[in-house]
């Protein structure tokens, strides 16, 4: 609906690819409803993945032994976190909707994606203990994994050589989004593009932006063990 | 044993963390049973996480549209991957097993750490379909994932707030090692040593030495859904 704020984080290299074109499709879509569309193309703008001394600007609360954690932690109170965190964490902020698109590497997001998520997300900012899970600090927002796979649906089948799809989405839906207070839509999936045909992907991207369409009266899962495990 | 040869990816940035420790640990120990121990100090090596065009020297298979796995798979046929690549291939290929040791981030690996998977274990070199699972190309390897994390063993219990801490493993014992045919020996944890006594970081310590002494008795977890959720 107009007004509101979707965040899309995306990581693939090749404009072409179909991540690429379900990247474009989510931009359009949401445009026409309104909404105001933010893009993070992490390849192009090669954001840094890399958890390191760098993200903090000027002085070490404790120079004598390096903590990520307490370091970015204490950085963000004192506004001292780099410039490229700051601007990731304005953007997340905005955002009502974060959309993570990507392909699935090795059962998980792509090591850039990953680095935005550790970088990103930080103490104070995202969570602060006790303010995690339903009392996240990202609370009253929506994220939504869609990506693309190499193996086939049979093969993420619940008995599947993979294992069902869902196995994998805990560390990411539960472990990262929920931890900070975000609920989670159902992930979109296009399974083993690769292997079928020009027609066929045409039809993923016809899907997903029909999916758009009516994304805003969707409810939340049950970020919860049933849903991933039973 | 005398001459078994283990490579240990290590993914920290202070020599003095507890991550380390556990580190230096385990080369003393490896090295005392006349194990020959590499060490891949990620940070140490900036190593480059990102997944791009840069992995292939020379010419690309298709540079209409770049897909990352084609191209990575075309280049180590073709012996064109870029040196840091090749490098880290000869470690893997070389060893009986690998330890990786890491401080848990956001339910699994950090970013530089993910990286390496990503750009490491290429098709064509780690697997090669159907050369996957119990066939992968690393079959005869062994894999132990040890680290630590920031919530306790409590919030990592079966019905804990995070949930059961095998959970997260999945993605990474079944879907990376697994898949390449490694096997996987039961993880090593250490849970929330920032929260607790000098002290008892100590014993934490102690008790790796001393698990490292029978560690080429243990025999591999079973590593099917059933280990995970049951």
């Amino acid at each position: 609906p107009p007004g509101r704020k979707v965040l899309i984080v995306y990581a693939h290299q090749e404009p072409k690819s179909l991540n690429g074109s379900l990247k474009r499709v989510a931009v359009e879509e949401l445009s026409k409803q309104g909404c105001s569309v933010t893009v993070s193309d992490l390849y192009a703008m090669q954001f840094e993945p890399r958890a390191t001394r760098n993200d903090i600007v000027g002085c070490l609360h404790n120079p004598e032994e390096f903590n990520y954690g307490v370091e970015t932690w204490e950085a963000y109170k004192r506004g001292d976190l780099s410039n490229d965190l700051i601007e990731e964490q304005k953007k997340v902020q905005e955002a009502d909707l974060m959309i993570f698109q990507f392909p699935l590497y090795w059962f998980s997001v792509p090591a850039i994606m990953k680095g935005w998520m550790d970088r990103v997300l930080v103490q104070g900012f995202a969570h602060d203990f006790p303010n995690c899970y339903d009392s996240g600090l990202l609370k009253n927002k929506l994220a939504l994994f869609s990506f693309t796979t190499g193996g086939s649906r049979e093969m993420y089948a619940k008995g599947g050589i993979s294992g069902d799809i869902r196995y994998l989405l805990w560390p990411i839906q539960h472990g990262i989004m929920h931890f900070c207070g975000v609920k989670v839509l159902a992930p979109h999936i296009c399974f083993a593009p690769e292997y079928v045909s020009e027609e066929k992907r045409k039809e993923m991207l016809i899907a997903w932006a029909q999916r758009l369409k009516t994304l805003w009266k969707e409810e939340p899962i049950n970020c919860s063990p049933e849903w991933y495990f039973k």
